[in-house]
């Protein structure tokens, strides 16, 4: 089998994460890595085995690798994905895609006239938790879906160079995108910048879609709790996805409320199930598509044109965003 | 010390807790019940000690009674407090005090007029967890607030005269009000009626304070879970107050992000204090609240005022819900 | 139907709620109240249905009641029933039956002399979370049991007439009885007396079964949380029943280790189930049983030969201890 | 500074752990790797870094090497440990020590001799919530410590050579003797072996202090939750260090029960306090505790001695055991 080589960019918090899971994959090596602050890439430098690192981000694309890992700001994955697919090479870019749905459409087009391989780092779609809520979904066995609750919230860390919806709602879109295989039609947002001026740290969205199912997302970087929650409300069953609780990650309860003529309503109370989940680490499984793709010119799960669906709803989150303080679209409280 | 009467007008879920906590009380007796279903009255008449029962509304006002217990459904309220208030008497009536503003007004006004008590049932301001709460707010121990985060969520009980904002969000509206002490701006409302046509069943309501404040409200009747807390997040702490959880009802986070030149922001990370509540029964303090300000003719806490505020707020996100079923002040997706 | 008559002796924390309990049901009267100290019997005064107090115990057995509850310290448990039924009353003593084998083989060979119900307040085998394990170990799916972890702590409260195992023992004594109907072979106590001299607070007690299961009590008055939690460990599934947790108090662990030749043991990790159990208050259901088996003439589940198999339990656990205090059966460390 | 070098011998669970840990540490070098399986050093013969291999352990002895880890069955440990002092290197063995205390006080005296560290893989000496907890013992704010509850479960892993209470034992023993600095006088066990014919599975420690201070341990591999807690009680406060939680590793609760005449008990109920704990990983703390008393010819937190008390108990316990089996000291059930 042909070692695959591959180059990282941005040697920050993903990009050392990605690199490792590389590497421990067969036949792939990390060959070089490339950030702007050599500080960052002082600690490489012992590291014998010929990986070569620089400050010059062009080096990479120079180079004779297969593929990039684009572990950068938000603000520079658009240019970098472009100069990597220009150069032919295979390209794995951490989400959101990019900072607007333009350039993600540009780079998903590119990247098929170039025939290179466009993914995102969409881990939680290769969560083992998500995917057994997945086949949850699919199998019928909530029934109808009448509303889901995501919550993502905790204490930090601030980015200055996006707010909180671009930052942690990508996560919640892309499970909602997976899960259920179909777009909101709209997008209201409500959100607030409590501590850095014009920089929103906590944000409501609701997403409406077309059959009537309710999504609503909560991120926020000021709370003293780590939640990290899913919940699905179907007419058969409701189901929680807990993050942070590996031993009860979905708690299946099979209860209701049903619809009759006299009473109106009745409550079903059953039992609550919770599924065994074989863990394995969902970096590890992104990096695998990513590597498999490459090698049999497949699409992978989270593909460029899911990156841009995901980027199409932080977009329209966004100009909610600006629609609610430009215009007073609100109800004023009488005196 | 003189025998206060009272007559309970409703003998559903709320009246009979009211009246059994009432004559809990010294020298105080419930004289009258009074409801339009017979049915509901049967199990009261093997009881010895006096007690009338009736179906015929109008007998409480007309008896010698000295205060009246309204615990019918909210569009009732009106009319019964009203009359109730025209014969001198003193009234409890559940929450919400009334269906609209205008009416909420009327009442506040007769009541002054009429030299009677008018209280409404907001049992959360009697609390001992949201009082600890208020000490704390109060205090200045949480430093500036920036937000607070309301769930009061369940699966059930529908109603059908009233959606879920009318029927649960009065809880946290008269919590925030007593804890602050100030009147929101403007709600936001994002509701949906999934269950029965036009009944909304999952709503999150946005309040705008004047300082910059922000409260979010999430109530349900259709969750997998029951949740009814509140979490506010200060710049020197945060709290959550979890109401379903005796044992550790408040926690107290010493832990915040503080805002720098360079970097940025930094995190303080602290201890957590869960302090000790002495219990009582929140109904009991209600009631009793109710009779010290019958024999003292002073004010009770949860006065008529309060819930006029309570539905000035709640008037707000009916308009606003009215506002987003009838303009699209949404951001359709761009496909 | 024939209106049933009670007298109940003893008016601390166990007298009133029986007699809440016996009262709540159809035909049935609590006739008589009496207590050694009248300021306990002051509150009942004011009633006016013909209650009848005394502080003169004996008259409770002339009286024309049918049964009488005898709810008082242990050490008057004997005297107390055995006049009772003496006078050919049915009886409800609480739990434990006795403080001693012999008296209560004497009450129950009496009972059965006098044609009268000898009934234990062993609330446990009412409770719905103890009956659906129940038929979770009877039903098999559990396999074969390997052993029992109960544990029954908390702060307080002290008695100082009988130490924390002849206290709070008898709940999972009676529980390890009902829910596997064989007596154990062997009791071992280690048990420590650290706030007052010689009433020990801390306790573990080893039960040894001749099929070779294990059963395992820790009875505590000095703990920080209050934990009332057993745990069934079967070779095909586990089961944690946990008291204070009402909306998950069963969990059904479907996980195990197996014996294989290479390697020679092997994990199974499955789902978890939590059923839905339909909760009706267990001093109901005790009250009620007491009822019936009076009108029907049958034996009431926790009869007194359950009760008796609960004291020789506690009396072997007592012999052992004193067993530890007198023999040095313990090993030293070596210096 | 001198670059120091270490040979690892047994290549399962621990040795890669700690092999990382000290790799990670500056001027450390882990040079040979040894394991009589040569299947498991197959994966490190890639690493081009000028590590040796090798399935003679002995070459571990006569090479440079500063120090040597012993990762390897326990039965081993004695005359691994042997040798390597003897070859005048320095010793880091897993727990526990050895598997009887001669063996242990050998290789204590041995160390001295040549001069060397001998140094046991206590890993709870170097966790940062035991930590603080022994801060918390020590300074007193507990008061008079009653008695001490650990407990250590989860399905799994069965071990052949060794039974539940040498396996997991050695773990709480060790956090006891680093609290409280003081050895218990007496052990006592009750422990049952289900699943193999003679090795102990479940087990329940009961430890005697001479200062009237209980200790009681259980550990099993046959639970279905994984529980890691010690609970202590003193007079003034209680507290639960729970490592399964992070997030509230140490619970500090104000409340106890107090001694008076009359009423002869009373009770205290005060805020709970979770201090934050600043973590670091606690093998890392261990790794740099070796390395510092080698370079600095100082004697490790669990030294040899350390090892050597932990040694007593466990044969204490083991001896209990086997008079537990041989004498029938326990109480039968009367018939």
């Amino acid at each position: 089998m042909r070692e695959l080589r591959f180059g990282v960019i941005g040697w920050g918090y993903w990009g050392p994460k990605i690199a490792r899971n590389l590497e421990s994959l067969p036949h792939v090596t990390v060959a070089m890595v490339a950030d702007l602050d050599a500080r960052r890439l002082a600690s490489l430098t012992a590291s014998p085995n010929g990986l070569q690192t620089t400050t010059e981000i062009e080096a990479v694309f120079r180079s004779d690798v297969d593929g990039v890992v684009i572990a950068t700001p938000v603000r520079t994955h658009y240019e970098l994905a472009r100069q990597a697919l220009l150069h032919g090479k295979h390209v794995l870019v951490e989400k959101p895609l990019t900072a607007n749905v333009e350039e993600a459409e540009e780079l998903v087009a590119l990247a098929e006239t170039q025939g290179c391989i466009l993914m995102v780092g969409h881990t939680f779609e290769y969560n083992p938790g998500v995917n057994e809520l997945r086949k949850l979904v699919q199998s019928g066995d909530l029934g109808k879906i009448y509303c889901v609750e995501a919550e993502r919230v905790n204490l930090g860390l601030y980015r200055q160079d996006i707010n909180v919806i671009w930052d942690l709602a990508p996560h919640d879109i892309s499970i909602l995108l997976y899960l259920f295989g179909k777009r909101p039609e709209t997008v209201k947002v409500q959100a607030h910048a409590h501590l850095l001026p014009s920089i929103q740290d906590v944000a409501h969205l609701d997403l409406g879609f077309a059959d009537g199912m309710s999504a609503h997302i909560h991120v926020s970087w000021l709370h003293p709790c780590k939640i990290r929650r899913v919940t699905i409300i179907g007419d058969a069953r409701m189901v929680v996805y807990d993050d942070t609780n590996p031993a009860e990650m979905l708690k299946i309860y099979n209860k209701g409320a049903d619809i009759h003529v006299d009473p109106v309503v009745s409550y079903r109370f059953g039992a609550i199930t919770i599924p065994h989940i074989d863990w394995v680490e969902p970096l590890r499984l992104e990096c695998e598509d990513f590597v498999n793709s490459i090698r049999n010119g497949t699409e992978p799960r989270a593909n460029g044109r899911v990156g841009l669906e995901v980027v199409r709803v932080l977009a329209a989150a966004q100009a909610s965003l600006l629609q609610q303080e430009h215009h007073v679209s609100v109800v004023p409280i009488s005196l």
